[in-house]
């Protein structure tokens, strides 16, 4: 409907804010929100993310896309308008555990997360009866790193049938070829069972509980080519004592990957979050 | 130095960005940070606060708030300027318990609390020496009840002859009248040791032992002549369990104390609060 | 199988562990887990909670509980024996807002919630679906003011049929009489969509969002005959800022109340409460 | 006075609390406090600690431990007595940045800190005034890796004068070498600026900062001969964003490093840690 958003970066300067506003105001939008960031007083980048409301801008979008154009030339800008109204499509992948996937569903259904879920895609058949339940495609997909390129193969066709914008790895154990990454890149969010960088890699849990720690964590990160070391969305922790086993550390954890995988979508979907340097800036 | 800061309270409508912003840049600023709020996406009142970076500010500010009369004129808007190199006065009122004060003088020695503490004014003695160590005048007015009137005129003697700008009551027990607390509307800031709205009034910690809660809090706010009743700015929590006596509680609520009142203090000084219908507005 | 758990109250004095631990021992049983408190160094009143593994435990439970009557008898000890594989059975009432009920029942299925839920009654129809998808019986009752007591005789009567252990209210918005209340005491829990004590009563959201709070929170309680001021099982906050209408504070808000539900369910069930002067010991 | 502590480990078995609890029953104590652990159901390790009350407990406890012995080798018993009226000693290390310090100061100033704090040395002057103001010996030993032996030579001649039963390091930011840390095995609590094990060594903040991590921590723990791999005694984190570079990291750290190490002294100073594995465990 009315709504729209801008995201801008560009090298800093005097003037960007007068520019963008008086555009927008040109176009007879009123800014509702508006969240910047400058990564260094001088000569430093410039980032900015606009929420506007506009009557009837569902017809005008288009031509105030063409004449951003100039400005966007004349200030080096590279920069994107989104439209809350065209929903994002996103996939599920998941593997054994649930929890991450149901919780995705549940504020899907709830009307709290703003995209289609258009497909879910398991290695295993356990998610199939509720996926199913809730009118969503299940495509069952076995992994194992044999056939990996084959599985990607149909990974990616499926992505294209589906046109898919957002792909979640709510806790999808296969690790990803960087050609199936390169394929999605900045549009694959993972949510990793620690408190990263603390322990990167397989067996999280069973290594918080070796070391002893005494917070445990969660970890949502874009997916990009080096493991577990992609820019960072959202973190969070519980407390745990000695007298929580592995098991336990596991229970814990998963209300701790619920929360977290949750808010760094929804902040993805609402484009909120701009990567830079492998970094994210994230607009609340 | 060179950086200044604007807060703007007008009537919501198209536009208001880009005045603004034009206004700061044909001023030669460049916003650093910008962050707004519309009470109402429709006929709401429109929050924004600046902050700016201008070569020469010193010398130009003058010129650029006359400059600004016009423009605020034609939008309504309640407006105020501030630089970061005119250090705000402040005073700090405590009776016997001394955790906050020291919190507040420990992070101003430091060079994290941007303020001139120009006058620490107690009902007992105990908080002389250190006050005086570092340097800062201390008052030692014996105050009930029956000599509120006495003791409040001596005070704002005092605030006046200091020049105070802002006043901290880092647990003062006393009870202000509605006489004192006018003369320094939205610049009395308290700590107090409850999450409010729960435990208003006195011995809040002996009521939530009572009570047998399992969080307890406390909150800072800007004074009025509603007891406990003002603007919050921060508030905070920690976890206690029933082997908690009262004692135990305000121990663990000094920890809170202390950090609730700084976190409120720092934001004040760094104009970061609009006050509106007895609610803040905070811009991070 | 082979644990037990005994909660014992009695007059604090010297040698009550001793007793305690030589009964477990004289009857072949380790004490895995114990934890006890006592509510005033002299002349207060002894709690403990002890969890034991016993070998062929079913089989000698009753004799047990036999021999322990004169030990109770003869230090004016109140005490249960619990069993874990005795599995409590828990009613679940809702009114429109399911996500509490979803979160037990998630919890539930996942094996992380050890009771049967045997019933489900709601003054809706919205939650029939996923709970008789669960294999669970869901009994409509519509209720409102006027009719209350047939409402309540027509579920007194179900609770009997089921034989109910634990009544959890999971947003369940209808007051329930002290007739009621008083059939089932010390096992209705009800989860408070506040901070108590602050906004006890109706529209809690709506009033922290008048008051300005910079923290919701949710609460936990045993159900007594007055309102929202039953003993306090736990409670947990989220921080919140002045952009959140009362929308949004519901929405951060549902997170907490499924949290803090789940958490006091778990403790009870476990018999990890003793219920004290209208407050809770937690043995965790 | 009248307070004693025992702290036992042994391997598990059915009637070990019960051997205990009767043995102090039968020298007229009372346990006020008691946490157990075992390691495992099964052939596991078991861990107790218990505070009890013993009216004259001065006099009798020498005989109290010479009766105990009996039990202690029948039960392959390592076991400790401690009474919290034979106040601990304590030296802190101290660098240049002063925050750990203070705060144990002032709590120990407070009351709220259960030691006798003997000396704290340094490799800066900054900190000689405040701590000579408070009557604690000040020494000056500076400092470098050429020449660490003859500096721990000095400090440890001057923790055997002192008579120094624990050490802590607040923000030491020398390396010491294994034979000096093999003097105080167990002994030595360090505050280390990061969320361990991520971060581990030099320039945390720097480190998180490149990261782009959303959270940071501290971590204090007991100092071994693997660099930050020694049992962690406590941890926790606040929450940052992609506006924070180093400077405010470290402002923000520097609350939390103070708060965790302070913590852990006092668990260590209430004989609540005991260290099983390179992992504490903590009796709350």
């Amino acid at each position: 409907e009315s709504r729209g958003r801008l995201l801008v970066k560009c090298p800093d300067k005097p003037g960007i804010v007068s520019v963008l506003s008086t555009f927008l105001y040109s176009h007879n939008s009123n800014i509702m929100e508006s969240s910047q960031y400058s990564s260094n007083p001088e000569n430093g980048t410039f980032f900015i993310r606009i929420e506007y409301h506009c009557d009837g801008l569902l017809a005008k979008s288009e031509q105030m896309e063409k004449d951003f154009e100039e400005i966007a030339a004349n200030h080096s800008m590279e920069y994107e308008f989104a439209y809350p109204n065209e929903r994002k499509r996103s996939a599920i992948f998941v593997s054994k555990e649930p929890h991450c996937l149901m919780e995705l569903l549940w504020e899907w259904q709830n009307g709290d997360l703003d995209t289609n879920i258009v497909i879910v895609i398991s290695n295993h058949e356990d998610a199939r009866p509720f996926v199913e339940a809730l009118g969503i495609p299940f495509h069952y997909i076995p992994a194992n790193k044999d056939i990996r390129k084959q599985v990607e193969a149909e990974q990616i066709r499926l992505m294209a049938e589906y046109e898919v914008d957002l792909l979640i790895l709510a806790r999808y154990m296969q690790i990803l070829t960087p050609d199936f990454v390169n394929h999605f890149e900045s549009r694959i969010i993972n949510i990793h069972h620690s408190f990263l960088p603390a322990f990167i890699g397989v067996g999280p849990y069973e290594r918080a509980f070796e070391r002893g720690v005494k917070l445990i964590g969660a970890t949502s990160h874009y997916v990009t080519n080096n493991l577990d070391e992609g820019p960072i969305i959202e973190q969070d922790v519980e407390r745990v004592d000695h007298r929580d086993d592995v098991i336990e550390l596991k229970k814990i954890g998963r209300q701790i990957e619920r929360r977290v995988l949750v808010r760094a979508v929804k902040w993805h979907l609402e484009n909120r979050i701009i990567v830079e340097c492998n970094k994210t800036i994230l607009f609340h």
